[in-house]
């Protein structure tokens, strides 16, 4: 075990997770909805923003309500190149406890072990809650942290219709989180994710600690296939114009042939498809459905992308119909600092935790933040490689094994800062 | 051209047509919407009623809401087996004119053909409409004729629960069609359907008449698959229970292995299939489709319904999901009467109407009338095959040509009896 002045507070750590998981809880399913710039993730953040005065962090929100708490350096030099930690605390619905919060409440335990040393970092660390991670009630998923590196434009960004036809600069306001920073105003020198995986791997595999060198490139689509309408009994099979045949087999290629192309690296999902008129005697007229590929490597998504749209023409031609694709988000492959994953490694290694370098395969904050700053991601194992949902789950040993790895290397990177 | 003493009434005829059209009407859609039991469909049958009443028919309601409108033979011996000639009025959502009523007001045509010679025929003619062919709010369709034909007890019937939770026979009492026939008392010597098409067959060969000399077997079944919901990002395809991938496979396998086995004959059809959670970022964790085989002959039913039973077994084994099916509706071919059929073909001959023998894809009354009676049915063309829709089409010129081979026929039969 490595030696050090600062020792975390792990019961203080899951008692916080478990208190703002109480916020938006709903008993009746087990989990809980905090959806960006509602009454419950105000809520949310307004225990987040007291937590952060409790430890006498400098509390600063920027334009597009993202929450800073900032612990000061020792030197007044030190302050300009904060080390960030970070992650949201706004959720889907029906959320775990753990997706996001667990990033920033470890950031807050980070900053608890200096207080209780009383001892200042050589850099100032900066705690952020980035705003709208999600993505559930306003496109883009990942704004807050989008914005603040400067690939969106924060007035762009405010003026983003939700789901429910509010403008997001609105509810901002009407909650209280329209501050006066400018986002990016804050220039990370680096900048640390501790996540939960939400995937099945490290469990599988039966490791402690993800060091994240790598995040997939992410392209979605949403597919329209337009065919004919016509009575399922009556219509000779090569009269048909069938949408939901079409979509089918869209669906089976995507799997069978593209994903097949490079099995070990490629996924792609269909998670949504809907046919018109969904009778059960009417050969469907329209199929609309999505597509999410992704892969680490760029050279190889556009592969992907491409013989999905090579089989896109040929089977429109094939069976008479029109297919039209909307790009609802492309991201390329984000490539992490190596030099902080390898503090990453070192960490786990000394700790004695088993570890895997690995690609994480869901968006987070610190894909945006990478535009900015040398980022990298700590990830735990998620039981069952469950997220987004009530049981999501990750055991208060492994919770604290990966806070435990986000402290030792900020306090060696802030040692020989 | 037959030479006869009757004669019919396309004028009459026509305009019926449209006006029983104009009940249920919705201007803007420009279909009529007159679904069993409901009050535009109290309304229709007022209309037909009336009609039937000024042709001087002997109205008969039974237990089951069977309009029946009876032109009285000759000779009270003659009015012992009836030549029966039917369908329905009521309709699905946003129909056409057509279908169902033009053989209900085409038999009434013939009847007023009598009535305008002052010819009384040598058998009693019955002209029935049917009650809930569509099936659109209370299962099984094509009721009305099934409970007439003894395949469904009437008390099971009046039982049936709809969509919108009323009792079948609330409804019937309601709208003062809750008759005191018992149903099947009039059992006829034989029964013709005369029909649109539903399907492009006769326009896209250019024929005049059809012919209908038998009707598919149906099988209906609905198909569920479970796997397991995760994320799309994060799960391996190799630890991926994707309920989305198996329900398109088993569609795409539906046209190309099974339908692919009998190019000719079996029709596979899903023309309804639903994602949960529908989620674009989720692996779908339950996928519900509905599959909808036809084929005239039983034993090639049966081997389509195999093939698909195999290839679920084979694919849950596969992908680690569970598949259940549950049969929603399975009906037998039906072999028309050949004796009618030929005299159908002859009397189109005879008018030198192009014609062609063909098997009937969709489901109609006849095939349950059948069961207790000798049977056949003619068809006119639809153009596009459309029906269902506002855009059901079939030319006046058709229509006429449709009800003279009825006519003819009728006369023929009843001349010979």
């Amino acid at each position: 075990m490595p030696t050090s002045v600062l020792s975390l507070d792990a019961e203080h750590l899951l008692a916080q997770i478990q208190f703002l998981g109480a916020v938006g809880a709903d008993a009746a399913v087990g989990g809980r909805t905090r959806i960006a710039l509602t009454d419950d993730e105000k809520a949310g953040r307004d225990l987040v923003v007291r937590w952060m005065r409790e430890l006498q962090l400098d509390v600063r929100i920027d334009r597009i309500g993202n929450i800073f708490g900032i612990l000061a350096a020792v030197t007044e030099s030190g302050n300009q190149r904060p080390l960030m930690m970070g992650s949201h605390i706004d959720t889907v619905r029906n959320a775990g406890a753990l997706d996001g919060c667990y990033g920033v409440l470890a950031g807050l335990a980070v900053a608890r072990a200096y207080r209780a040393a009383g001892v200042q970092p050589q850099r100032a660390i900066v705690i952020g809650a980035f705003t709208n991670e999600e993505g559930v009630r306003y496109q883009p998923d990942m704004m807050g942290s989008l914005v603040y590196a400067g690939g969106l434009d924060v007035d762009e960004a405010l003026n983003a219709v939700g789901t429910d036809g509010t403008r997001l600069g609105d509810e901002l306001a009407r909650i209280g989180y329209a501050g006066d920073l400018e986002p990016g105003a804050i220039v990370p020198h680096e900048y640390l994710e501790l996540h939960i995986e939400q995937g099945p791997v490290l469990e599988a595999e039966g490791q402690l600690i993800g060091v994240v060198e790598n995040l997939q490139g992410i392209s979605w689509q949403r597919v329209t296939v337009q065919g004919t309408a016509n009575h399922a009994g009556t219509t000779p099979t090569r009269l048909r114009h069938d949408a939901g045949y079409v979509a089918s087999a869209i669906v089976a290629f995507l799997r069978e042939k593209v994903v097949g192309a490079a099995p070990d690296t490629t996924l792609a999902t269909t998670g949504s498809l809907r046919f018109e008129p969904d009778v059960i005697n009417v050969i469907p007229r329209k199929a609309i459905f999505t597509v999410d590929l992704r892969d680490p490597d760029e050279g190889r998504l556009q592969a992907a992308e491409k013989r999905l749209a090579d089989f896109l023409v040929e089977i429109a031609e094939r069976e008479g119909v029109k297919i039209e694709t909307e790009r609802l988000v492309r991201f390329e492959p984000v490539v992490f600092d190596a030099g902080l994953a390898n503090e990453i490694q070192a960490s786990a290694k000394r700790f004695g935790f088993t570890y895997r370098r690995m690609t994480s395969g869901a968006g987070h904050d610190a894909q945006m933040i990478a535009r900015i700053a040398p980022s990298a991601m700590i990830f735990v194992p998620s039981r069952g490689g469950i997220s987004h949902n009530p049981r999501e789950h990750t055991d208060d040993a492994q919770l604290v094994r990966g806070a435990q790895v986000l402290l030792d290397v900020v306090q060696r990177r802030l040692a020989i800062a």
